[in-house]
């Protein structure tokens, strides 16, 4: 075949998508989702929704929803940006903020798509190791153009230090963008440093905390001047008219979310708990997961045992995250089940 | 402040959106929506529609709408990509088929986002002139990574000639994608050349044949190696599940869309007929819109005029579109309410 295809795209692997088990039997942990519905406002709105207006283009600015992001988070409108899904604003991120001779950087381990999104960009990765507890040291002079701090970061659940946060933001030369996807779950955030500095946007997720990851809607706050680099590259009509309303709707209620963040973390808790007793290590977890090491098994046939009985975990295959598992937090139920079945696994094997 | 945003973006003008003017008693015929809803089909799937999946992560495959598009044109799934509007499709074309040292074609006039995505991918824009009468003349030894060969064209609504489109696609050295957002208004299509060339898409749209411009589906067949090169680099969950679930319904009822088709081209004949009796120039159209050079008034002018009495129809500013107005076709009555302020315009102006 002649070269047709870009060669630094032919020389990327497929695309794989997560594993999304279908069935009324299953207990998923794995993907991060929200264990409960979203808001009655949500499905209010969603029934009330005149189903006219899908034969006409949505607003291309997403105005009310912007406006809405803008009063919860005390800013003008133009420090605003939704986007489809957290991801779009991510990529966008790659194509406004770093030159072709430029380059990304993030934490290593941390969400696997900022690599794929420096391949997509064809410019040089700049992974940050973390240590072997998954702490955060940045070395002496690093440099990058562009810079994504997960915070808290994913898979540790680690929320990092808010004011080593801010130094970092005022040091750095480049754009720092920090990725909050989970941060409703964690006692503090970053949005007043993305207020505050020139180069600093938080991004936000409605997927989990709003219990929405199916409708697709994430959001970007801080410096009005790289937000309105963001609208110049989007795609016209990036949010569809029914995302628009069915968001904007979630953020009304903002107390809804927030009671079922509370129930979570009060899971995580009890998960926390469940686990050490066990004598599995976990780290303080800031998110909706709890990123643990088994004792007693293998990470990797642990997540194997579960998922034959229909128990969905995550596990990272490779260094250096091989000898540790994922769990998202279901309801008390679905935990409870979880804690059973391993409890079992390893009895099992230490029999 | 400091160089953090992309010099090319820099430099790009910001987004302006197209008029989206609301209210009750508004003649829309500017941005070529359906003036017919969807199908009852698609209005059941929404209120049959199970909410609780909103809060799970919808299938990255868009599995169900990719089997049915690729029923409806005889072809394996490997060869359909779905896209958050064709517009997103369009994007990726320019990320997987374009190098940085690379080129991007499109006629000119055609859609105006083509200059604008080469921008953002800082490549080369190599546009080809039409005529004076919006015909097609590739210049000798013409060449560009990647043409987008709007078909029917827009603004004019011209079909090109499907040998010579062939013809092309054959002979030409790089990605050809056929732009077909309008394509279910014409008389024939390109979809067995891009199961057949290996250098070639085609691009569908479900926002104006199918009345699905608010839920933003956009689809490509076509060469199955440049399929899997789209879903390398394409966002994991780029369209959200409320949007699958639509899509896949109104494309289970082409009867409904050709049904509307039928009655848009009806209504097209009648408006062309008219506009001629009037003496305005008009282009044979094969798709939803109708684009004529007034007589006996300045385009802008009966623009402007027929917005101020809320007839909305677009006008290009700037050569070599300036002197003509782009109407889209809306119901019967809603024709008539325009052909009847045009006359009345007219005879104000010759008065």
């Amino acid at each position: 075949m002649r070269n047709l295809i870009r060669q630094s795209v032919n020389k990327m692997k497929g695309y794989v998508p997560g594993e999304q088990p279908v069935g009324t039997r299953i207990v998923k942990l794995n993907t991060n989702e929200n264990p409960y519905p979203p808001s009655s406002v949500v499905l209010r709105a969603f029934s009330k929704m005149d189903i006219n207006r899908i034969s006409r283009y949505p607003d291309p600015l997403s105005t009310k929803l912007s406006e809405r992001i803008a009063e919860l988070h005390g800013c003008d409108r133009s420090c605003v940006f939704v986007g489809n899904g957290l991801d779009e604003i991510l990529a966008l991120c790659t194509r406004a903020f770093v030159e072709n001779d430029g380059s990304i950087g993030y934490f290593e381990p941390s969400y696997s798509l900022y690599p794929v999104l420096a391949d997509i960009r064809e410019v040089d990765r700049k992974p940050v190791k973390l240590n072997k507890n998954f702490e955060w040291r940045m070395p002496a002079d690093y440099r990058s153009s562009l810079f994504f701090l997960t915070n808290p970061n994913a898979p540790s659940g680690i929320l990092y230090d808010k004011k080593t946060v801010r130094e970092f933001c005022t040091e750095f030369p480049g754009v720092v963008f920090i990725d909050e996807a989970y941060v409703d779950f964690a006692r503090e955030d970053c949005a007043d440093i993305a207020l505050e500095l020139d180069n600093v946007l938080i991004g936000r997720s409605l997927s989990k905390s709003y219990s929405l990851a199916g409708v697709r809607i994430g959001y970007a706050v801080g410096s009005a001047k790289l937000i309105e680099s963001l609208f110049k590259i989007k795609d016209s009509y990036n949010i569809d008219v029914i995302s628009q309303e069915l968001a904007l709707a979630a953020l009304s209620d903002v107390y809804h979310m927030k009671g079922n963040v509370a129930r979570i973390r009060a899971t995580r808790q009890n998960l926390v708990n469940a686990l050490k007793e066990l004598e599995f290590t976990v780290y303080p977890s800031e998110a909706n997961f709890v990123w643990t090491k088994p004792s007693g098994i293998d990470a990797e046939k642990l997540f194997r045992e579960l998922k034959e009985q229909r128990i969905f975990i995550r596990h990272f295959p490779g260094r250096p995250t091989n000898d540790f598992v994922r769990i998202s937090i279901g309801t008390d139920h679905e935990i409870k089940v979880l804690l059973t079945a391993i409890r079992r696994i390893i009895g099992k094997v230490g029999s």
